[in-house]
């Protein structure tokens, strides 16, 4: 079934919808003892996104033909992961951030020690439903899979690793290797794991599909981040809800401020073409994951 | 076999040095990029410590003849989850301490940043553990049962909810019920989740033996918690290796300042006789744990 570009829209807001209603399923209510530290971490996962990576999970299980229930919990876990990574970089001692997704960051809203907490809360809960979700339907190895997965790209060789690289580069001139690694860790680990975490999900997949989409995962984290750089530049803070070339003001490493503006549309552009290039043995079932791809490097914030 | 002081205390020292290279062998080396991550992982874990809630997890198991080697990766958890809790517990917008076990926190021996990331990535290093560890022989199923232990512990309803509710406690009047509830959220809940840990790797332990090995670690939890408050009245700095008195003085609600030393030994004593009542479905296979639970109302550190 080909798709167009309508059914992608279509397609996308069902996936972001789905997730929100998984998301309200999984976290604590507010009115859930403590209070504050549940109010706080519902403001920052329930926060207006564009919900990327559960959008991903979902993604990836269409092309493989698998139950989108059966990932329902992967998406949440994915998406709580990144909320958690998002409260923490803003915080005073990281980024110092007063702005996220158009709104006040979460220790802003609430304070630095709730803030601290509600990530810990979230990381620990991402892991809470991957083990637990009793609709994850496949073999009790393959969610063990899923966890490992999700621990080594959210730990100090993935995530948290990117981020510390990424402090510890405010001020530094790096080459391009250099700023690679950076963001494969930071961004691109969590975007890769999504769709692991949904290829896992499918029984006989086969080891060539995996890498297919894993070789097309590392190509569109890696897209999407210097997209971000460029809208850093380019974009305006009301189109991206948060301040607006934050990133260069505190000299920090971007690909523009490295390689160049007309260099870094480039290399998004070659990145989408190596996308596409890995999904060459799908059919038309990975028509959603090319126009995922296209989005990234179309998008305006 | 029943064992006598001199035993007990051979088989802690045996536990702790059992843990330590487990510890070692979990950790990245200090050499491994990004190395000043990895330095502060190591320093908060591996300082001096009495690694009580391994020795919890090696006694358990050992009470119900699981081989040592299967609870390795469990107890390398549960001790690098309680170092994550310490790091974060220490910051400057929580507790804003600057000793621990004798030595600088983390955030005054390295940066404020680090130490938020170096948690961070612990939590994700013990479910990382618990997902991966080669020597854990269980079913998937028993290892996706420990995940969701640590992970319900770990979060907002177990630990970190605990720590939520001690900050909002500074400066007000708690009563004795609210204390416990704190308490056994914020020290109980992992001391708990040890044994449920090490009670999970032994086939066939059926439902009588795992709700008292349950009831006498609650009961443990909350005596260890209530020395604790004792010792910061009447310890002195050099012996607890923090600031004595620091949470008297911040105005924190502790059992002394509630109920008086008096009734707080008595307390201790109490729930000392309560954990040796639980165990009491076992023979002397348990000695260990019976010793455990007079060591933590003895000790004088």
């Amino acid at each position: 079934m080909k798709i167009d570009a309508a059914d992608f829209a279509s397609r996308i807001e069902t996936y972001q919808q789905r997730v929100d209603a998984s998301l309200e399923r999984w976290l604590p209510g507010a009115e859930v003892h403590p209070q504050r530290l549940h109010r706080a971490m519902r403001y920052a996962v329930l926060a207006p996104g564009k919900r990327v990576r559960p959008i991903l999970v979902y993604a990836t299980a269409a092309t493989l033909d698998v139950d989108l229930a059966r990932v329902d919990g992967a998406a949440a876990a994915a998406e709580i992961i990144h909320a958690y990574s998002l409260i923490h970089d803003d915080l005073p001692a990281m980024d110092d951030d007063d702005l996220r997704r158009g709104r006040p960051t979460c220790h802003r809203e609430f304070d630095e020690a709730t803030a601290i907490l509600a990530g810990d809360a979230l990381q620990a809960l991402a892991f809470y439903i991957l083990s637990h979700d009793p609709a994850m339907t496949g073999s009790a190895r393959a969610r063990l899979q899923m966890i490992e997965k999700l621990a080594l790209f959210s730990g100090s060789r993935g995530m948290a690793g990117g981020q510390a690289i990424d402090l510890a580069a405010v001020g530094r001139t790096l080459n391009v290797a250099e700023l690679e690694t950076m963001h494969i860790h930071k961004t691109g680990a969590l975007i890769r794991t999504c769709v692991q975490l949904a290829a896992l999900s499918a029984p006989r997949l086969g080891k060539k599909r995996f890498r297919a989409l894993d070789s097309y995962a590392k190509c569109i984290g890696l897209s999407f981040q210097v997209m971000d750089d460029i809208l850093d530049v380019v974009g305006n803070t009301a189109t991206l809800g948060k301040t607006q070339g934050a990133d260069s003001a505190r000299d920090k490493p971007t690909y523009p401020s490295i390689i160049g503006l007309d260099a870094s549309w480039e290399k998004a552009r070659e990145l989408h073409n190596g996308a596409l290039q890995a999904l060459s043995i799908f059919g038309e079932e990975a028509d959603v994951l090319r126009y995922i791809s296209a989005w990234f490097v179309e998008r305006k914030s």
